[in-house]
């Protein structure tokens, strides 16, 4: 019960039904009679694991052959090398970055170590309280690639709408809404996601890529930081982290059969932020959200008390409720309901709740 | 039952004791009340798990305080990389690598990509049978550094002895034989082991490293790859995988105090190991040992069968008895019998006395 509480930012809340199988495959993995952290990876029954994962992925996303589905280590920090180490090492041109939040600025550094980066757009002056929109951006028709972050994590903001021209490259760190809504696939040439929001626990990363990327890759990169040996071994090119991508497994099991999809998975996450912003908007005096109402993400509701007593007081009780994983992220502080994918719409009204009840204790 | 007569080369065989606690933790993990995969990296709780999964192994080492302990991911094969970017790039001098085998020989191309490479001994023309011994090996005292990998885990070898120059750093890939044994760690500069043999689950990788190598870093690394991001955050610089890293701290407290440290693991590990040699010993015209006797792996027994066909009989007779995980490496082909920490010697009895039984049913 507790666990359908956590609201935390990730590691998160999975399925109970995924919780239940991962803790039964700890003993044993019933097809095969083994614990999970047992069963060697060059297993036909891990090779199978990951093509079901995948084609689970490619079902949710429809995506099409163009694209490929990989299964990584690193995280996004990671990523946010691996992709420059790809697209920008040595081909003279610059890459164009969105600074959103706490997430894409890290992502910039990384960049400029293997060559030119131009921030089109940067939302730090104004404290990354909303997001650029077509309007606020001047992107190159030349860019190497155009890189952004769909849901800054920290902040509670998300795009709603996708920058950038769609004859440019368009890299995505979906780490914090990747398989929470449909997406046009097609318009992106590489996604990347580590698991421990929406999709499993920490230790793996998805990466979704179109394949063409791969005809032209600078020489001398490590064969573990070359998409192609990952491509190549369909995602066993060393040990790759089997329980994590079995969790990964049951989750894209859940969400094509239990939720019926990625429209039925939007609409579900759609009410639960709903569920949410409406008690920050009845009381904008105690509950200050700090995204712009535009801006709003479904994934992560940051909001702000009048005092830093008033916050602790909020997170005492609200511990004291059951709730937990509440504290805002350390560089912004405040509060933070993070509400990705497997957080209960019954759970999001029992915060609700308690904020409304909160409110009430405030005002006496 | 069946786990503990899992004889896979890794992942593999992990304490029950250990396996039946990180079911516990699926569900609830008893001090925080939620589910592992649940809980922050951020926690106070992730914190300590990985302050005591450092000291458990600072204590079983007797590490002194010139080296650290870090907790990284992608495997030894990241390590192949970010040696070498450490250590050879821009340093003006050679590497030397010793390629004793199917792992060793994946570790030079990696270094091969930042500087100059040379092999001091290889062992393939010989077939990987045997070990470089000090007469063997002439090693350059201006080496940028040595590295050897302890035990082959494909061809069943183990080196016994120390090669190179105390005077010269010495690296060594210790990803099969990692805390099976004590070493005298001061004349290591830097170990590193993935988990998946000795120490937990597929997705952490451990490192042990003197700090003094910290001091001149080349410039340009990405953070992830770069060693001091990783000591300065205490492990926890991006997010790690958390639950890899508590099993790996529940094996570190099995080591400590069911078994009793790591003399009291090497006398066991011997034990097993000689059961299973005296068999092959006993009919050398069945089982024939891969490795030459003076480097007879205490971790992995690698042999032969006199066919193919005899060989499948063997795999499928042991499997019905219920034994899992004995095909040798798909390099090399025939049986390996992986006797990691966590084997019970009952179950490498069991195993050899089904081989014997196996050598009576054939002569008949």
């Amino acid at each position: 019960m507790k666990n359908e509480l956590n609201f935390s930012g990730g590691p998160g809340v999975l399925p109970a039904s995924v919780l239940a199988q991962a803790q039964q495959a700890m003993g044993e993995v019933p097809e095969v009679g083994l614990s999970i952290l047992g069963i060697s990876h060059r297993s036909d029954w891990f090779a199978a694991v990951v093509a079901e994962a995948e084609a689970n992925i490619r079902a949710l996303l429809q995506l099409p052959d163009s694209h490929a589905v990989l299964f990584l280590q690193g995280g996004a920090t990671l990523q946010f090398s691996m992709v420059p180490m790809l697209l920008l090492r040595g081909s003279g041109k610059t890459a164009e970055y969105l600074r959103t939040g706490y997430w894409s600025s890290k992502a910039i550094p990384e960049a400029a170590l293997e060559g030119p980066v131009r921030v089109v757009w940067d939302g730090a002056p104004e404290g990354f309280h909303r997001l650029p929109h077509a309007q606020d951006l001047d992107c190159s028709p030349d860019a190497a690639y155009l890189h952004y972050v769909s849901n800054e994590t920290v902040e509670g903001t998300q795009f709603h709408d996708i920058p950038g021209h769609d004859g440019v490259t368009r890299v995505c760190d979906m780490s914090s809404d990747f398989l929470s809504r449909p997406i046009p696939v097609d318009r992106y040439d590489l996604i990347y996601a580590h698991a421990q929001k929406n999709l499993g626990p920490a230790g793996v990363t998805v990466v979704v890529i179109r394949k063409s990327l791969l005809d032209h890759v600078p020489p001398g990169l490590p064969a573990l930081l070359d998409y192609r040996s990952h491509l190549q071994a369909h995602s066993i090119y060393n040990t790759p982290p089997v329980f994590a991508i079995y969790v990964v497994l049951l989750v894209t099991r859940w969400l094509l059969h239990d939720i019926g999809g990625l429209a039925q998975m939007a609409a579900l996450n759609q009410r639960k932020a709903e569920a949410l912003y409406a008690v920050l908007d009845q009381y904008p005096g105690l509950y200050r959200g700090w995204a712009a109402h535009a801006d709003r993400s479904l994934m992560n509701v940051a909001f702000k008390l009048p005092t830093a007593e008033l916050e602790r007081t909020f997170l005492q009780q609200s511990a004291a409720a059951g709730f937990s994983g509440l504290a805002g992220h350390r560089s912004l502080g405040g509060i933070r309901a993070s509400i990705y994918n497997a957080m209960p719409l019954a759970s999001v009204r029992a915060l609700s709740g308690f904020m409304e009840e909160f409110s009430a204790r405030i005002a006496q």
